[in-house]
Order: structure tokens, then C-alpha cells, then sequence
């Protein structure tokens, strides 16, 4: 009987471990599937002529994220081996405690997430960028910057050896902050560096509205983000096998769905008061910021809260998009608003419902984690502008990226002019 | 060692409510994913000029019932309390048993659902209905019309006090009927508001066929439909953490597989011999057909029986879809058919391989959906056409419903002339 | 106390079962997704012409595959009932021993890994044969080509009763051989009996490029698979219920994305030293290549092995597209190089991690499935020619094979001229 007991506790031990990894796994595979969300948001919200090359660039970004997190982020972020080459069957060798789930099952679901805060970028330097200029910053993006930003806050060490931000009340559940405006920032910086596409900003101040080629595709594209986000914001939880964490999980997984539903709801509204139309791409960029709202703190909020808060998200991310506009700043898809805007609004609200959570620590997180990001990005992007230049000629600009850097058309048969 | 047993007794209770929840989370955000597959079929099965606004629709519906079902339609349907504002980690607030899993997790499963039923309406109306009175009975759709009739079927409540349909030997396990014939009645009710498509039905009786805009998103469409339904279906078991759950799980997934084979199969045959080709939109709707067909049951059919009550299902859309023609009433997409018709069909089929379920049970369960539906939809409907008119002018819907309640073309650079 | 260990030891087999079965059912609705991407994959690299008849093609031969696996194929692999027709919530009748996991979900899994080796077929003979001819291939192919392969492999049967491969140290993961080279197999036989495209070879030899009508639908095809792949790879450890198998499931998922991240990076600058452009269809082909390349082993290599394993097959792809357009090869898509030639290689590559298998036993291996199914398909192609024709009229391919086999156009108002 006795040897029942322990075979029995012992399998316990082993079905919770098993759970946990199998959580993280389809969670995990989830945001890997935002990838092909930001892939196809970001190719219906351009021009045509320009398709082929922002497609290119999402597939790349996200393998460059995977093999560069493989071989310095995850060490930075989190210590252990460069390269993981010790990551076998057995874990990472080395691991000092029993691990209570898959070690490989961690660097998926975070390789995850670094992808997720490139392809942010992406879209926001759209349609006049290089691609082996924004392939080379990915590079560092991923191996060094975000790596750095994400060990100070999810890694838990020192800021530059200085201050804590975990001690000084910071918490970012899933990410508002430390993936979607960390995001934003380096698009920022990337597109001050860059300028705005010619014929977007009027000599008279006019803005000039470029609509996108193909709004099913960028329609499928926030449905897309929308499912993967359960498992940005739901694998967040990082244990779900026992009534706390599962209870949490599923909260979270309402949460988020309520959050995007209240954007939606925001935005389209919102968008019908100042435009008079039911404007669809304002819609599904409220979708996103009820998503990106709530990502800083999915589980603590009722699930009415969380519909609100996604629907100030919603609201926030109109007149951020229109604010843009006003100061030049041009973003073919509304990246930094989305993400940078509303990430920072997401952080604000987490004191809201989380009373461990300090409003002065949410601050000085956002300003670290954009100061740090922005200037680094900065640096890098004046880099490779002096390096490589990062914008393509004008008449490349005028015939569309598609041709100068992939050789290929998006949509051959479609169009009948570039 | 009473104590290891003790705790080890303890985790295992907790393991179980752990994996009840992650699979009804997993199966409820499957069900979510349905919501883009309704979005891309009816996006490729409107012409490029209505495309914006069903897009628009979509979205804009699943955000409605997200909304409205935690404002009212989960109280309404499972009793419980309004805007659910107790819900938190630890369960709804005056709970009376201990749950087996997560609460959230049961709303978040159950408001998917929701979004299912009121998209079926979304394709019917299509191509000249005016967006704001499609969004106007969403609301009253899912926080009031769909959880009332949930609440006689799933919820057990008796029908307006006087029957108890469960005790009439009515059973939908996934809800070919509480679903998508319920969706189908009120989808029914507005087309015969609204009225068929100009150009659709010629003076002399001839039916003009008005093509799909986007073959391949309206078969990503379904594809996508095909995959969520695995959670629609597999998850209405409710429960998986014991061998009897786990294998009824198990043969609902192959089943609702091998139904949507039946569907294709049988829809191609049957096209090809009444019309000469193999046609795609039929075959399409074959696999839906399939789907919905074996809905109502998916767990007591052999693999086998699965395959031909898909067939049957995938053969009859066909028919329907001709017959609806004939009697002028102008569904574009066939949701009628596939998730009305059809939806019977399933109901039907129950009592075959369930002796448990009674043909008169489902008959009366049937005419008591479709009644109560489809009366009060047509009630709102029309209570929404005085008020604000639910048909935009000969004019709007002659130069497309994205322009007039939109604002924007869907392929402003594919489409030469609208 | 005795009563509650027995309890809680039979409630823990329980659980491993009910864990085992959602992961198997997890994994294979994943591996079903992949069909949609097979399917938009090769609707995007199609012409828009060929377009609606390369949808029919993909969702029936899913439909077919589901069918003839249960009608003949399943048996034919593992024994069992033709029909399946004793499949029920207890699983199958007859079962020996009692099963870890819901023998249908055994059943679920494995059916949709034949409509994978189906798929691949479609893709290289697409734009030029009849329709009808390849479903009637599909019908042979699954129900009994493919299943006798698998037989020999997975079955662990003797090769028609001669030797046996997996005594011979043959060993492939989750098919790289069995599945894609099988497929690709199949697809070589197609085209040689089909020939190559109207003016894909010009007579003095050069190669003209018949470019993709949509781009975006091959890039978000590709990202489907890769998504599936996880289920395709992950779901192939059979079990995860325990720690080593966790831990090996979640290798996997690791291995199986990092594979594909390689292969898009090293595709990207192949193509981009050999074309001076970043080939957006090569890189796509890459990810695919990667992907393919890891599949024969997934759980041994590490990360970084994993990363170069899919890096050396992204190579090789682009130089085997080349060839075999060099010798005249027709494959549309790719899918001979993709599949079959870096089928091959990914079963080369399992002794370099795996100790326990042999070069010699990949080599017999590779040889006895490309011959049989080479050849099996060869017999059957040949036959369905001289029945029926296999090949449309030089009228019908230049007109597209959209109206001739399907009657519909899938882009009616984006095409001004077919």
C-alpha cells in the first residue's frame, strides 16, 4: 500500500508537471501564431505595391527573433547557456532546482513573445523602409535590446545595476509595457529616423488618407492576434494545474475577450461620432488596443472592468492615431498608437484592481523600459543609416518596395498599374 | 502517509479541475476562431463592393455579444448575476456547489456560443442591409432573444412556465438547433424584411447567380469554421478528465470530422450531377452542412454513421439552397439552408443513435426554437424598420453598402469600376 | 484510507488517460489546420485562373482522405475493423489490452496525416489536370497506397513479408519519409505522366516564371502549416501524460520551430546571393524546408542543431527547385523539392543526434517508400490516363482550369482578362 502511495503521489507530480508544459506549449503556439496575425493585418493595411516585401519581412523578423533569442536573448533575459546548447530531453543541463515544467516548453512560449515585439515594428516603418536594414536591426532588437529591457523587469535583475523595478511596485502581468510599448518604442525611433512616405503629409498640412489593399486580410489578421492573444495573456499565469492558477487562467481568457470586445465596441463608436462612418480599420485597431489594455493586468479585473478598459483603449487609440497625424509621425498601420500609446495606458490601469501594484512604479517602469528602448533603437537605426542607409529611393518608394527588394509582385494579376 | 494521501488525494481533485478547465478554455477559444471563419466565408461570398461593411459586421457582432452576454444573456440563461460583476478568480460569488471548473472558463465557453448564433444572421442579410439596424438587433439577439430560448434548452428552465422540453425527451448536445437553426429562424425573419438583392430575382423567374467577390477567403472561411467546430462540439461533452468523458470527447472530434467529410463528398457529387461541375460554393456548404448535420449528436454515431449523416446533411444544403431560390427568399451565402435547414435535419437525426432522445421530443423542441425565434426576431425587425429602416437606398446598395456605411472600398485597387 | 488510495490511484490512471487523449486531440486539430494551409499555399502560387480548382482539389482530397482512411486505410496501417464500424465511446471493439488514451482519438490523429501526404500532391500537379482524375488517384492514395506504406513503417509490418525496416534500424519521427517524401513520391509520378505547364519551358530552353496570383495567401498558408506543424511534430511522441515525454513533447515543439526558423533565414540570403532580391517564395519554401527537415527527428537535436538541421534543408531547397526546373520538372509549387527532396535529407540527417538508428536503415528505408509508392502511383496515374485522361485540352489550361472543371472564376471582379 505504501508503494501505491508513493507510485501514485510520484505519477501526481508527474501529471501536474505534464499539464503545466502542455499549457505552455499550446499557449506558446498560439502567439506563435500572432505572427501570422501581424503578418496579415500589416499586409492588408498597405498599399499592393508594397505587399510582397512587408509579407517577407514578417516571416523573416520572426525566424531572425527565434534564432537570436536562441542564441544570446534568453541568456541575457533570463541567464543560463548562450545558444542553449545544453537544452536537451532533459532540460537545461545545469538547471539548479527541479523544474515543474519542460525547460524547452519556457524558451518557446518566450521566443514567443520576442517575435511578437518586433513585429510591431514592422508594420510602423512600412512601405518606404529597406529590408535588409530593418532585418539587421531585428537583429539586434532581439538578441540585445529587448533581451536587456525584458532581464530588468520579467528577469528580475537590477536596471544597469541601479534600481529594482519589482521592489518599486512595477508589475506588468503579460506585457502592455514590456512587449507592446517596448514594440512601439523601437518603431518610433525608427520612424523618426525614417521620415513619413512621400504624398502622406501635404505641403498645405493636409493628411493624406493611403488606404490599404485588402481589408479581409487585415480583418483576418486582428482575428488572428485576437485567438493568439489567450495565449499571450493566458500562458502569462505560467502554471495552471491547480485550482488558483487554473481559476486565474480562465479569468484571464475571459478578460481578454472582453477587453478586445470593448474596444471594438469603442472605437466603432468613437469612429462614428468624428467620421460618420462605421470605419473598419479604426474598428480593428480598437479591437487591438482593448487587447493591448488589458495585457498588463488580465486577472485581477471583473469581466465588466475589463470590457471597460478595453473600451477606453478604444477610445484612446482613435484620437491617438489622429494625434500622430498632426505631428508628422507617419505610421501606415497605427503601430505605435495601438501598442506604444495604449501599452502605456495598460500599465496605468493596473493599480486599478491590483493593490500591490504602485502607480509610481508603473511609471518609472514605463519610462525605463521606453527610455531604454528608444534609445537604443535610436542609436542602432542612425547606425545603420550610416552604415547601409535605411530608405529606399524615391522612385523605389514611387514603384513600391515590392520590386526593388523582393523582385516579386504581390498581386501580379490584380493591378493593373503599380 | 495519511498525510501524503491526504494532499495527494487533494491534487488529483485539483488536476481534474485544472484539465476540465484548460479544455474548455482550449474548446472555447476554438469556438472564438469560428467568429473569423464566419468573417472570411461571407467576406468571399459578397461582391468586392459589400465587403467592407460585412467585415465591419462581423467584427462588430462578436463584440455586441461578447458585451450583451455578460450584461444579461448568461443571467437570463443560467441564472446567476448580471454583468457578472462577482466573477473573479474565485468563482461567481455565491456559488452554491464547489465547481469542477473554472467559471470564467464556463462563460467564457458559453459566450462563443452566442457570437455562433448571431453570426449565421450576418451572411443571409448581407449586400443591403443598413449596419447600424443590423447592430441594433445584435443586442437584442444575444442578450435577450438567444439566452431566453438557451435558458428551455440548455438552461432546463420550463417554456414560459408551461413545458419542460428536456422532459419531452428533446436533447442538442452541441446545438444544431439552440445554435444554428435558432440563428437560421432569425437570419429568416430579416431576409423577409428585408427583401431579395436587386437584380437577384429576374421579372420572368430566372435566378441570377451574383458570384462571390474571394473564393479562396471564403473556403479559408470554412476551413476555419471546420477547425473551431472541433471546440464547438468537443467541448459541449463539458467535461474530459475521466476515461468515459475523455473517449466521449475523443469520438465527438472524429465524428465531427468525418461529418464535414460526408458533407464535401456528397455536395461535390450531388453538384456535379445536377449542374455538370464541381462546385466550390457547394462543396462548401456541403462541409458546413456535414457540420451542423451531426451537431445535435455528436458522440453516440459510429465513425461511419458520422460520414453518411454528413452526407445526408451535404446533400440536402444543395436542395435547400435551390428551393430557397425558387421561392425568391435571397440568402446570399445559404446560412438559411446550411444552419436552418439542415439544423433540423441534426435535430432529427438524434433519436437514430440516441434511444434516449424522442422524435416528438425534437420535433416539438424544434418548433418551439423556431417559433420563439423567429417570432421575436421578426417582431424586432420590424419594430428596427420603423424606427430607423433596416434597407439602404436603390442607390447605396447600387454602389455598394462600403462606401455608404463604410467609408472605405475592401480592394480600393483591385476593383476598377464598383 | 485504503478505499480513498485505490480511489485516487484509479482517478490518477484516469487523468493520464484524459491528458494523453485532449493532447493527441490538440495535436491532430492542428494537423488538420494544415490542410487550409496546403490549401491557401497553393491558391496563392497558382495562377488566378487555376485558383477555385486548386480550393475544390484541397478540400475534397481532405474529405476523400477522411473517408477512404476509415473505410480501408486505417485497418490496412494497424489493423483493426474495416469501417471502423465498432468505433464508439469505448473504443474500438476487440481492443486486446486497455488503451492509455480514447482510441478514436488515435484514429483522429492519424487520419489527418494522410490527408497531409495527399496535399502535397496537389500542389505539383496543379493548373493542368483534370480534376476528376485526381480525386480518383486521391481515392487509391489513401485508402491504400499510402496505408500499406504505413504499414510497413509505423505498423511495424514486414515489407511484403520480407524484411522488416524498423529491424533494419529505419526509424522516422513523424514522417518526414513516411508522410512527405511518400507524398512528393506520388506528386513526381503525377507530373511525369502529366507533363509540364503550356509555356513553362520555352524551346530554347529557358525557364519562364509563372508567378502566384496572391501572395499573401501563400505567406498565411505557410504560416497554417507551421502553426500545424507543431501538432504534426508535437503530437507524434504519442504520450505526455509523464515527465519524459513531456519533456520530449516540448523538445519537440522547440525543434520543430527553430527547424523552420532556419529555413526561412537561410533561404532568404540563398536566394538573395543567387537572385540579388529577397525571394518571398523561396523564403516561404524555406520555412516549409525546414520544417520538413526536422520532422524524421525532432526530439534529439538540440535547439541549436535544430536551427542548422532546418537551415541546410532551406538550402537545399532553392538548389533543388532549380533542378528540377533544369530537367524540365513541372511543379508549380514546389512541392517535390519541398517535400521529396528534403524528405529525403531530414532521414539522412536522424543518425547524426540518434544513436539508435542507422544510415544504412534510412537508406533502405527511403528506398523502399519512394519505390512502392513511386511506383504504386505510377501504375494507378497511368491507369486513371488511359480510363479517363488525366490531362485538361491546351483550350481548357489556357482559359484556366477554373471554368472548365469548377464553372466559377475566384476572383470575378479583380481579373479583367483570364
Amino acid at each position: 500500500m505504501e508503494e501505491l502511495l508513493n507510485s501514485t503521489a510520484g505519477d501526481v507530480t508527474q501529471l501536474k508537471y505534464a499539464l503545466d508544459t502542455f499549457y505552455f506549449l499550446v499557449c506558446g503556439a498560439l502567439v506563435m501564431w500572432m505572427a501570422a496575425g501581424f503578418a496579415m493585418l500589416e499586409a492588408g493595411l498597405v498599399r499592393a505595391k508594397n505587399t510582397t516585401e512587408i509579407l517577407t519581412k514578417n516571416i523573416a523578423l520572426y525566424a531572425i527573433s527565434c534564432t537570436m533569442y536562441l542564441v544570446s536573448g534568453y541568456a541575457i533575459m533570463y541567464g543560463g547557456e548562450y545558444l542553449l546548447s545544453g537544452i536537451t530531453g532533459d532540460g537545461f543541463t545545469g538547471a539548479e532546482e527541479p523544474a515543474t515544467y519542460a525547460p524547452s516548453a519556457d524558451f518557446f512560449f518566450q521566443v514567443v513573445f520576442v517575435a511578437t515585439a518586433m513585429s510591431i515594428v514592422s508594420g510602423a516603418v512600412a512601405e518606404r523602409m529597406k529590408l535588409w536594414a530593418f532585418l539587421a536591426f531585428a537583429v539586434v532588437m532581439t538578441g540585445v535590446i529587448y533581451p536587456l529591457e525584458g532581464s530588468w523587469t520579467w528577469g528580475g535583475n537590477d536596471v544597469f545595476g541601479m534600481y529594482n523595478l519589482g521592489d518599486l511596485g512595477f508589475s506588468d502581468f503579460a506585457g502592455s509595457g514590456i512587449v507592446h510599448m517596448a514594440g512601439a518604442a523601437a518603431a518610433l525611433a525608427g520612424v523618426l529616423v525614417l521620415g513619413a512616405r512621400k504624398g502622406k503629409y501635404a505641403k498645405n498640412g493636409a493628411v493624406n488618407a493611403i488606404p490599404g489593399a485588402n481589408l479581409p486580410l487585415a480583418t483576418l489578421g486582428t482575428f488572428v492576434l485576437w485567438l493568439g492573444w489567450f495565449g499571450f495573456n493566458g500562458g502569462s499565469v505560467l502554471a495552471t494545474s491547480d485550482v488558483e492558477n487554473s481559476n486565474s487562467v480562465a479569468v484571464v481568457f475571459m478578460n481578454t475577450n472582453a477587453a478586445a470586445a470593448g474596444g471594438v465596441v469603442a472605437a466603432l463608436i468613437v469612429a462614428r461620432l468624428l467620421f460618420g462612418k462605421a470605419d473598419l480599420t479604426m474598428t480593428l485597431n480598437g479591437a487591438l488596443a482593448g487587447l493591448v489594455a488589458i495585457t498588463a493586468e488580465p486577472s485581477t479585473p471583473t469581466a465588466l472592468q475589463a470590457t471597460l478598459f478595453g473600451a477606453i483603449g478604444g477610445t484612446l487609440v482613435v484620437f491617438s492615431i489622429l494625434a500622430l497625424d498632426k505631428a508628422k509621425i507617419d505610421d501606415p498601420v497605427g503601430a505605435i498608437s495601438v501598442h506604444g500609446v495604449v501599452g502605456l495606458l495598460g500599465l496605468l490601469l493596473v493599480p486599478v484592481t491590483n493593490g500591490e501594484v504602485t502607480f509610481s512604479g508603473q511609471i518609472i517602469g514605463a519610462l525605463t523600459i521606453f527610455g531604454w528602448v528608444f534609445v537604443a533603437s535610436l542609436v542602432v537605426w542612425l547606425a545603420i543609416k550610416a552604415v547601409m542607409g535605411v530608405r529606399v529611393s524615391e522612385e523605389e518608394e514611387y514603384e513600391g518596395v515590392d520590386l526593388s527588394e523582393c523582385g516579386m509582385e504581390a498581386y501580379p494579376e490584380f493591378t493593373s498599374a503599380k
